[in-house]
């Protein structure tokens, strides 16, 4: 996601090794190199460090940066802005973290159990991730720190200025380099992507006069609450202004039309999201809306049409392309 | 909720002391008074607490509790138990409150903006609330204290510490005890709220042959998933089981019958949920579900029953009560 990043370590417990390898061949992820984590925080991240400075931890030795980031998986919603932020500060100061406010106000128990005292919330702030360090302090730091450290410490900034006498540039994050920890910030995380998808939705339609206009219709009473793109064209391979839309990772369709069973046409659509990857990272979701525009005064579905559809649906889902129907009689 | 709270006390601010006490009388809450708040946190509880001590601040002085508990309307999921030894520490030391483990390590910045030092996070916790004190102790500790702890201090336990030399005894919190600060909370406490809320469904039949095959087969594919009360009769406001379904708050309710439209029935239910107030507090769920079991091979649905079925949900919805309909065709 971020081109300036010339390598990316990603350091996982023994048993994961073998998952987290199919998962960066299956998405195609470049840069990467898997290394197996140890018993500890600090002993896993310095695992990842020594991939850089010791031959027998990788079979091809990388290239040492001058400058290395230090993440966790735990916070996904990063921005480039705030890891640029940090990296630059690096540079400047030897160690840079991202910090936020603190929530709540933080206390020291004593021995009984009791409060011993109570630190004044302004003075201080939460210790969040990213942070960046030039490489040969952070490396230096944790090839000089005891067991101890390596087994009890939390934080890779106290280690560059306890180890490096470096005092790290502490830069203001944003709200979403939250620490993904209980259930509810899986709730909270799963809310965030959704709210992120349906952003943007797609309407196609063929060009006869009543579709068209509901074509029209739609994208304005949504766009007060997403991004509508509206094409009033039938689907093609070579519309390049569709193509456009689905490599801008749009996840959400609405195809309006007038047949029966329009799962021909929908099937290039199909066709078109399958050859771009897209539907691998997010389910894409795709509204059959067929219009009924006859004078009849009953819906008469056949059961053939149903079944074909549900079918087309089935197979689909297997793609991670969740394919519903929706049947508008206008009149 | 908790019955042996004697009184409680909303401090709010000037701008919403009517709508709080239009929530208050709408969902009937019991000995609550309603309290105009200061310009800060600790100057909105002292508020709270003169409601005990001095007459000028409520019409009719409330009776001087022996324990007083603080908390915050940010931290929604508060359980009883908690409450319960928060107060029985409270009588036994004079204060106590819940704390938690720190999630990330909290630091202390310089004044160039650079590291100063990072705390042990072991050592630490996060205090949180609720939390409970001796009524004379936190009356007294607000009494004595500054215009500066009143217009800077964020912690209770402080004071009384500070004016009153009372350590407070610290009660570990469940995670559900967290703040709810950021946009991504609110994500979290919403899907909360619903997971709760659909742990439990009812599924109501008539006692024909299929219906009551069928009301049995729902119930077991659901249960591995939610709790589920079946029962095999049809609607009746005399039947008791149903009636402590409904105060034992259900808010899902699925009705199976070959009826075209069961709205007549349906209409016994709708009124039973609103007499039991249930609906005021979250929606409640109600999916009607017709049973097609002809041996017609196309789904023949008129417009009057489509019209009908949606002008029985609309009128529903302004209850509070979301009425779907569901067509299975079963053979």
């Amino acid at each position: 996601r971020i081109s300036w990043i010339s390598d990316i370590i990603v350091v996982v417990s023994p048993e994961n090794i073998e998952t987290m390898k199919t998962i960066v061949e299956k998405y195609g992820h470049k840069r990467v190199t898997v290394v197996e984590g140890g018993i500890t925080r600090h002993r896993s991240i310095f695992n990842g460090l020594k991939v850089f400075a010791e031959n027998e931890f990788s079979s091809h030795l990388l290239q040492k940066p001058e400058v290395v980031i230090i993440h966790d998986a735990v916070r996904p919603f990063v921005e480039e802005d705030v890891v640029s932020k940090v990296v630059l500060a690096a540079k400047e100061h030897g160690a840079a973290g991202a910090i936020r406010p603190l929530v709540s106000t933080v206390i020291a128990s004593a021995p009984d159990g009791c409060l011993d005292h109570s630190l004044e919330r302004a003075r201080y702030r939460a210790s969040e991730m990213p942070q960046a360090f030039l490489f040969d302090i952070i490396y230096k730091a944790y090839q000089q720190c005891t067991d101890y450290d390596l087994d009890y410490g939390t934080e890779c900034l106290h280690l560059a200025l306890k180890y490096c006498k470096t005092n790290a540039k502490l830069v203001e994050g944003t709200a979403d380099l939250w620490k993904v920890t209980y259930k509810r910030d899986l709730y909270a995380a799963e809310s965030i992507i959704k709210d992120n998808l349906s952003q943007q939705v797609c309407v196609i339609t063929n060009v006869k006069e009543t579709l068209a206009q509901v074509a029209f219709l739609l994208p304005e009473s949504l766009k007060s609450q997403i991004k509508v793109e509206a094409i009033s064209v039938s689907l093609s391979k070579n519309d390049s202004h569709l193509q456009n839309i689905i490599s801008g990772q749009c996840y959400n369709f609405v195809c309006v039309n007038d047949k029966r069973c329009a799962t021909q046409e929908t099937q290039e659509l199909v066709d078109m999201l399958e050859k771009s990857n897209i539907p691998l990272l997010c389910p894409v979701v795709l509204i059959l809306v067929h219009l009924d525009i006859s004078e009849n005064n009953s819906f008469n579905i056949g059961m053939e049409d149903l079944t074909t559809v549900k079918k087309f649906a089935r197979e689909t889902k297997k793609k991670n392309i969740l394919v519903y129907g929706l049947l508008i009689q206008y009149k």
